[in-house]
């Protein structure tokens, strides 16, 4: 039987279990990105693995997403990861080059390979022909570290794009169509492929665009095939070496097929407060917009930008409207400065923002109260922006530079009857300027060991894991109802500057929720006790965020006990040494209360074990509750060591295939 | 006797008062600048005036301070400054269009006009022949409803510029040599004028980078003559018929004179932490260099931006440095984009940061812990930057330049040694690109009253005054030491959001000192009971942040005592109705304690007799302790009546001389 493109990268790099069978496969990462959000974390967790030079092909470290710098970590951390690149062989992406997924496509991504990132849209890197996976940044430095990565064995949704779009039409509009269709629930564990004669004529920008946000379907990537739209891409990169030619075969099966008809395809828009909250934009035009926004690694492409250009010429926004543009890329801003295209955004009344990530992630340009805010980006989930009363409307750039002319939600097809705009049609340039000079290499392997990492007093070493004890006797610290998200577990927002700082960011621990749960947790750990979290129904939910789990782990939380618990959080928790546990019978739930002294007995030797079955011994209240648990070979281990910097630190340059643990 | 150019201009808009005695002068005001950090407290205060239309010719509104809009309030506030200049008659320069002092010598200025600026550079405007001067927004306010504006009587300094700057030697030398020479003390009360040989080789840019600087020295506010460089200038902005000539008279006479030979003058830098702590660049060459930002309303002008883009034409920036370039006006960054000069500065390296204050207030671009940061803006003080370790030195754009490429602080004269640069020749264009279209014009006088004023939550009507009771009777509410600033009094930082709403802000004041503070004012006020602060020597010192009296006010504080009063405080406390009175005999700081009783009898009397003079009786204590004050008549009648809004809404269209108040 044939293959699809995921499943030929997937095979050239398995290095454990199997595509047709199993729960999860293990494969070898070819390139990994991290982002100073994320980097720091996980270049700290580097450090500790112990590892001269990265394993890898190439790893890029961007920053990229806190670039306005208020007060000295932002720097400080920037500094840091500039030294670390220098000196563990990472490429630096400076402040100011760029999204780390626009910029990875331009200048390092390569059809066929594997990437692994710290942020959820690296599946961008699937528009030139990559499985391209965002992950915790503890995965992304273990694959630093030569390890490979696991993951769900995946089935693959094969999306078949017929006929072309329409002038007016994008790629935009093909990714929201499909959000439409598959929703943001149900499709984790798939990948979506592209295929189908749509597909060519599509560009790798545009592929990207619809690769990212697959991200908001939940599937673990999306890819495109690569041919001769991406060889003549790379080669206007001056890359085409990195070419190689990847289709899917013709009988290769896909485990489900949607089907959309581009020539049929309209102008969308996903209304507030769900990317899969997607309509026509004619359906709700008319409404007054406060403000557009023009940027992200989902629509900051040359292409993007030459688009908007072309359309706002000779043109001004509506005076009601603030309204920005922030290009994706050095490479795209100085040609769109190079050819006068930038002039063109400029005296239309945009402001020019820097390149980054800004209004995407919240850094900064937070519209005023109750706004409709029109922007490109790939999520508009509640508070995003930074106003929780905001109303996010996200669309393509054509929708977004016709909005931003008449002031409120237009289709962009109207813009020839409006003020007589023909659609302008922008090839990708036979040449792109090259121009890597915010692109710092590493140190040559004898210059190395002579550079000094630059830590700044918010870096903090993090915390060890410490192995499972052959019995786990502890406390309930905590008590918890349904649907924790991680926010409630480690909250973000200006607490975030403490990212590089665990044993800082610990003391938030569930601070809105139970303001002394994190100190009694200490006191706790000091006299030798562990900790055990009780929770309700879908404990952790919401972002990845790895310090839900990194920072209990700091103090001394060695298992949560819940109804459920989501798949990202579970994984993270596993990361970390905590044991994910479930009750058998959920109304077991009432039968534990915060403060009760309770007992796992032989909970190392029924890990090894691994019957999927456990009894907790509630000493407070004399009476047993069955738990159960999923844990592959691989989790049972890193569990039982404490962690996954802890299995790699105790069994350096073993598989885990080849780690033996005795009770 | 002859008059100089900052006479002619006084005399000609003199309402009060003489040139040559009395303390204080009152003059009309033709033009008016706010920002958006104060400006959305003047407007409400302008409201509360009652007056429907703005009464001076020009009044603009500009947004470039808070405009990385980090949460709703900024983005709210900038809607309402949008609204209520469409409704008042002002116009509106939208984020993006650049630094207030950039855009308003570009756009609006005038010769021999008077300009006052809720914002302490609006001197800026002396370098195209106005009177600028910076006010606090009560003030700006006042004279946006058509009254004078009172300051001291100046005393004149003449700056004799004779010869012409060598090659790499810039403006921004010329202004650091001057604050070398005078220092930022001692200069109080004085109005710095520019004039010489040496000045008809300076462009209005040029001179505007000297004006702004003038600030620094703490005079009043620097001038130059309006000469054919000037009307050259303004017809390059197709504004020619705004010129007029104006020139010191040969017979006039300065109160003081220094020279100043700009054929000796070398490239200067003010090094940490103060404007006026300045040295030769050569004397500091070779540190090591972090940071190096380009802009801010010193030096962000088109002709600032050509230098660095020709300079930087095929260079890169030394890979340590963080280097930034944020351009001072829209029309500075079309013209740039447009002639291919940005292009240099993205191809250098550069991160390309919003037209806006940005770096300069601290507003992002915090620097790394223990960094030196060189950058092209008008103040290094201690903190300012965001990074209490950082060290801040002031520089030109020609030296900035240079620093960029080396990573170390750089002579700018050794570029031709280094890297074979040859100094570029840039003179002010003969046009100017115009394009106001991010400049909102106001409505007209038919369309004002339907305009509808826009008020987020965070906007809250600013607080009436209450008149000066018969007998002021009262409690010592809080006692404080030495040299208090008003950021002690009213903390900023992220506190700085409450700007619009004053009954949320004076919960805070005092907080770093006192917590408590504002919740006893708030105890005594209900019951009636007036509050008092004693204070020490120099009470008030710091910015001229006039919360620092308004909140007080709100809580109802009716005077302060101390054993000295900083002027620009005093200022403000008169304006907002609170008595500003020091001890007679010092000593007597040591009679008073927090929590005394105290009253002044007949203090409404011995106001409007206004002998300087006044007992206070400590009841608690049972003793009386002579005080001192030193108030001109206005500044009674202001006190007399609650303040200068209460002042203007119980007279209104009453000057201050024809009321008459009756103890």
């Amino acid at each position: 039987m044939g293959l699809t493109v995921a499943q030929k990268i997937l095979k050239e790099h398995l290095v454990d279990g199997s595509l047709t069978e199993g729960d999860e496969i293990g494969i070898k990462i070819d390139q990994t990105l991290t982002q100073d959000a994320t980097g720091t974390m996980a270049d700290l967790q580097f450090e500790q693995m112990g590892t001269p030079r990265v394993k890898t092909e190439v790893s890029v470290s961007y920053i990229d997403h806190k670039t306005i710098q208020m007060g000295f970590e932002d720097a400080d951390d920037h500094t840091y990861l500039q030294t670390f690149a220098k000196k563990y062989g990472l490429y630096l992406s400076k402040a100011g080059n760029g999204i780390c997924h626009q910029v990875h496509v331009e200048r390092f991504g390569k059809p066929g390979k594997t990437l692994l990132g710290s942020d959820s849209h690296t599946p961008t890197g699937g528009g030139i022909g990559m499985i391209a996976i965002g992950a915790g940044g503890l995965d992304v430095a273990s694959a630093m570290a030569g390890m490979p990565f696991y993951m769900p064995r995946p089935k693959i949704v094969g999306i078949k794009l017929t006929g072309k779009l329409n002038p007016w039409v994008s790629a935009k509009d093909i990714i929201l169509k499909v959000l439409q269709i598959l929703t943001t629930k149900g499709n984790v564990g798939w990948i979506a492929e592209y295929f189908g004669d749509g597909v060519k004529h599509l560009s790798v920008p545009e592929r990207a665009t619809i690769t990212n946000m697959g991200a908001e379907l939940g599937v673990t990537t999306s890819v495109f095939p690569s041919d001769e739209t991406t060889r003549s891409f790379l080669k206007a990169q001056k890359r085409e070496q990195d070419w190689i030619s990847l289709e899917v075969d013709p009988d290769a099966v896909y485990d489900k097929v949607i089907e959309i008809n581009l020539n049929e395809l309209e102008p969308m828009i996903a209304q507030p407060h769900s990317p899969d909250n997607v309509v026509r934009v004619r359906d709700v035009e008319g409404t007054p917009a406060d403000q557009v926004m023009v940027g992200s690694c989902t629509n900051s492409s040359y292409k993007d930008g030459k688009i908007l250009a072309e359309i706002l010429k000779g043109k001004v926004a509506n005076e009601n409207v603030s309204f920005g543009y922030a290009p994706g890329s050095k490479q795209v801003l100085r040609m769109l400065s190079d050819e006068g295209k930038l002039s063109h955004i400029i005296a239309a009344g945009a402001r020019i923002l820097e390149s980054a990530c800004g209004f995407c992630i919240g850094a900064g340009q937070a519209p005023r109260n109750n706004a409709v805010s029109i922007r490109t980006n790939n999520r508009n989930f509640f508070g995003r922006s930074g106003t929780t009363t905001a109303k996010i409307y996200l669309v393509s750039p054509e929708t977004a530079a016709a909005c931003a002319l008449t002031g409120k939600i237009t289709d962009p097809r109207d813009l020839e009857k409006l003020f007589g705009i023909q659609y302008p049609k922008v090839d990708v340039p036979s040449e792109f300027t090259i121009d890597d000079s915010l692109i710092i290499p590493p140190a040559h392997e004898t210059g190395m060991s002579k550079v000094e990492l630059y830590k700044g007093p918010n870096i903090v070493d993090p915390p060890g894991g410490s192995s499972m004890p052959a019995d786990l006797i502890g406390e309930v610290t905590g008590k918890f109802g349904d649907k924790i998200t991680t926010d409630d577990i480690m909250p973000a927002g200006d607490l975030l500057k403490y990212r590089s700082n665990v044993p800082k960011y610990a003391e938030y621990v569930f601070v809105k929720r139970d303001p002394t749960f994190a100190q009694r947790c200490l006191e706790n750990k000091k006299m030798g006790i562990h900790n055990i979290i009780v929770g309700g129904d879908s404990y952790g939910q919401g972002s990845s965020r790895e310090h839900a789990a990194l920072c209990p782990m700091y103090l001394g939380v060695k298992a949560v006990i819940a109804k459920a618990i989501e798949r990202i959080h579970r994984a993270n928790l596993i990361n970390f040494g905590i044991l994910p546990l479930t009750f058998k019978n959920p109304d077991d739930y009432e039968k534990i209360d915060q403060g009760d002294r309770i007992k796992l007995p032989n909970i190392r030797k029924a890990l090894i074990e691994n019957k999927g079955e456990v009894m907790l011994y509630n000493e407070t209240k004399g009476i047993s509750i069955p738990l159960n648990y999923h844990l592959t070979e691989r989790e049972v281990k890193t569990i039982l060591a404490g962690g996954t910097m802890k299995l790699a630190k105790d069994f350096p340059g073993k598989s885990f295939k080849e780690i033996v643990f005795n009770s």
